[in-house]
């Protein structure tokens, strides 16, 4: 990259990720009040995020008051298809940015009753490089990758994998069609991701979901100010 | 977004664009001396960018001049695929940028004997949206969709859609494993990108590629410097 290019994208970077982090603290501090576990997910396009929440929103069928926020460059379509599963979805079309930001997120926020909520899953722009550098204020970050994508994706897309706390490989139940090498999978995930937790789910077929909610749930805190 | 994040985004956009502008003008004029026909290769992480490449270059083993430019966050794992199949392979690591932009690839041209050379291929960095924005000098766009991301992706995605030549659907085999819904993959094709040309090929198992390196062929032009 160019000297001039480079120079400026790191005089951009530093402006607009200090004004990112303003709005994510006070993100946090309020999804810390209302005893909101916060998950941002992120991924290629079309690995699989909306369908894992579609799965994962008709498990609990309200029962534990979820909410999505669903970013997307253009279309709603990932809200349409995640209504009517006891969840308030918010859709964000960002008109062509690659990312959501923390002042997107807040704007979102008086939209969902955030004192009935205790998960809320925040379906980033399908993108494995831009999401990673912005905090949304989010207590936990996830990376989804199907088995379709390849192996060494965690290698080629650092900067997000060091981030997450989780991963979850989907698609499992076609590994076999697309001759998915998961022992090489593993690999670049424990290079790439060394403090990740990895669940392998089928998002379609149900497979794994269930410790994957367990595991969500034993992460929600308990709401501050809370009168019951 | 807010005022200020998105004030400063269309600022830099405008900076970074206009200097991206200039060295992309310089590639193409140096790419019609040489007679080169340059194809900047775009799509999500994992639609088979560099699987297809590998077919490509083997069907035509030399044949044509290819040479390959691939652009990655980090690891040269594509060129390492790449290579032995009688092309020049040059690999630009990012370090972390989203796209690939046109002073890298004025950098990385001089590793590549131009004269030689009548196709050009160029692999963005995985990513649906930051590419699409930056012109590299290329005489065609070419967006990549595999079977596996969903039928909507194009809808989702516009600004590249819009942008590119073609649109080469992927991995066609396994289109049943998935439950492809071709139709209306091919609907949100012809709203997205109305004057692009469809292929579809499985670059795994070669369907389709005759006719992909045909309609490249067609589109070479005559080195304007050539002695022969």
């Amino acid at each position: 990259m160019s000297a001039a290019i480079s120079s400026r994208i790191v005089e951009i970077e530093e402006s607009v990720l200090g004004k990112n982090q303003e709005a994510a603290d006070k993100n946090r501090r309020l999804f810390a009040e209302n005893g909101v576990l916060t998950i941002n997910v992120m991924s290629s396009p079309g690995s699989g995020k909306t369908a894992l929440l579609e799965a994962i929103l008709s498990r609990i069928q309200g029962r534990l008051g979820a909410a999505v926020i669903a970013g997307d460059c253009a279309t709603d379509n990932d809200a349409q298809r995640l209504r009517g599963r006891g969840a308030e979805i918010v859709q964000i079309v960002t008109g062509g940015y690659c990312h959501l930001d923390s002042e997107m997120i807040a704007k979102a926020l008086p939209e969902i009753d955030l004192s009935a909520t205790r998960l809320l899953f925040i379906e980033n722009v399908g993108n494995l490089v831009c999401p990673a550098s912005f905090d949304l204020g989010e207590a936990l970050k996830i990376g989804v990758l199907s088995v379709t994508e390849g192996e060494d994706k965690p290698l080629k897309y650092p900067s997000l994998f060091a981030r997450v706390d989780a991963v979850i490989v989907n698609k499992i139940d076609i590994a076999q069609a697309v001759e998915w090498d998961r022992e090489k999978a593993m690999r670049a995930l424990s290079a790439a991701a060394p403090h990740a937790v990895i669940f392998e789910v089928s998002a379609r077929k149900g497979d794994g979901l269930g410790a994957l909610l367990t595991w969500f749930e034993d992460r929600m805190p308990t709401p501050k100010r809370s009168g019951s």
